[in-house]
């Protein structure tokens, strides 16, 4: 199979692979790694919400919703987007909105996939090992920062090709995945360290947002493996 | 002054600097090396041309003009788009039209900026000793290939964003930027090595076009600092 990769939702019309191929999204900071924690805490589908009115509408239809801006929890959510936040026993079994402006931009990019699914430094060998299964092309897509290319989504992108490349499976002749891997190869021995010149690190840190990264930074804490049915995402780890 | 790298015509939209800046743009392979070369071998101007009818209209107006598609000469041009083609003697005082798809694309993005410069490996220092002396914010744009990432714009992009920000004059607080830096980190002690892994390298080799390559990864041969005029392509390299 083949694989490609893509820095910002912005170079998603440039592609290469056209057909029979998944979407990886990832958003690191914070999205991709709050949705693997909800699976792995119960949550039983999140519906991703852009804007703020539809995240209102959500809650009026009874839905639980996650939401903030600028670090602020929305007055009507029910709490904001760390992942912190889904580490709830409650939460089982419920379907939560949650509101993520550069994680529903990547999902409404992407809709011409077979299918799209979410992946963060949590979940990288349990989302590896599930699209080794699936025996389709993969779009590696990075939600970046207003899309612009960011560090922490390319390197994790890095993390993701390696595991697939190395399982011989796949093949890229991707410029993108290669530079992918090369950050990968760098930050892999002292990630967090590497990732101090993050723009967004830094961004999150003035808004006193910072207490999430160690936990976003840790590799292959979740088995959860979220993919877009089209409608919500879900989690497919046992269900493929 | 402030510094900023964008890794694509297609992510210029979203750069942050807006005022008082110069556009630096790279395509390695081949067009800004060309450029270099040919203002080495005392050509007077260069004038970037899109199309093919762009083309063919300077030379219906008598200038000598280098052009190729997909790695064959056009029949009414007088040389392919090679720097081997820019040295000789003859071209000394001469106006170019020079045809890129790729170079011209970046030219026309960048059109708000107060001035755009050329680079290539080969004029690095002379860049870079240029861009200290303007005063001016700097925005690294990287032809890339039709809109996609490449590696060897991005690790040359790297390479003056070295240049620039060990001078302490320039400050940059962008993840391309760092990202650059790390390419050309790696891709220092062997850049001929660290390149075969770049898919424009490949479809050039392809192509029987790939004798230029050890020519343009060349640091520092040239002294040229090409910059648009608003009309042309002039060598600055004593002007300023």
């Amino acid at each position: 199979m083949k694989l490609e990769t893509c820095f910002t939702p912005a170079l998603y019309p440039y592609i290469s692979i056209s057909e029979n191929f998944i979407v990886v999204v990832i958003d690191v900071l914070r999205a991709t790694t709050s949705i693997c924690t909800a699976f792995d805490y119960g949550v039983r589908a999140i519906i991703p919400a852009a804007g703020v009115e539809d995240a209102r509408r959500y809650k009026n239809e009874g839905y639980i919703v996650a939401a903030e801006r600028e670090g602020i929890k929305l007055d009507f959510a029910d709490f904001g987007n760390s992942a912190f936040n889904f580490m709830n026993p409650d939460l089982k079994g419920t379907t939560i909105a949650y509101s993520t402006t550069n994680g529903v931009q990547a999902i409404e990019t992407a809709k011409n996939a077979d299918s799209i699914a979410i992946c963060a430094f949590t979940n990288l060998n349990a989302l590896a090992n599930w699209l080794l299964k699936q025996e389709k092309n993969v779009v590696i897509l990075c939600s970046g920062w207003k899309n612009k290319f960011n560090l922490e989504d390319s390197v994790c992108a890095g993390a993701l090709a390696e595991l697939l490349l190395i399982s011989q499976e796949f093949t890229s002749r991707c410029d993108s995945t290669q530079a992918a891997l090369d950050f990968w190869q760098s930050a892999k021995p002292d990630l967090p360290g590497y990732l101090k010149r993050a723009a967004h690190e830094i961004r999150l840190k003035k808004l006193g947002l910072d207490d999430v990264i160690p936990f976003s930074y840790q590799l292959n804490t979740s088995n959860a493996v979220p993919v877009w049915n089209g409608k919500e995402i879900v989690n497919r780890q046992t269900a493929d």
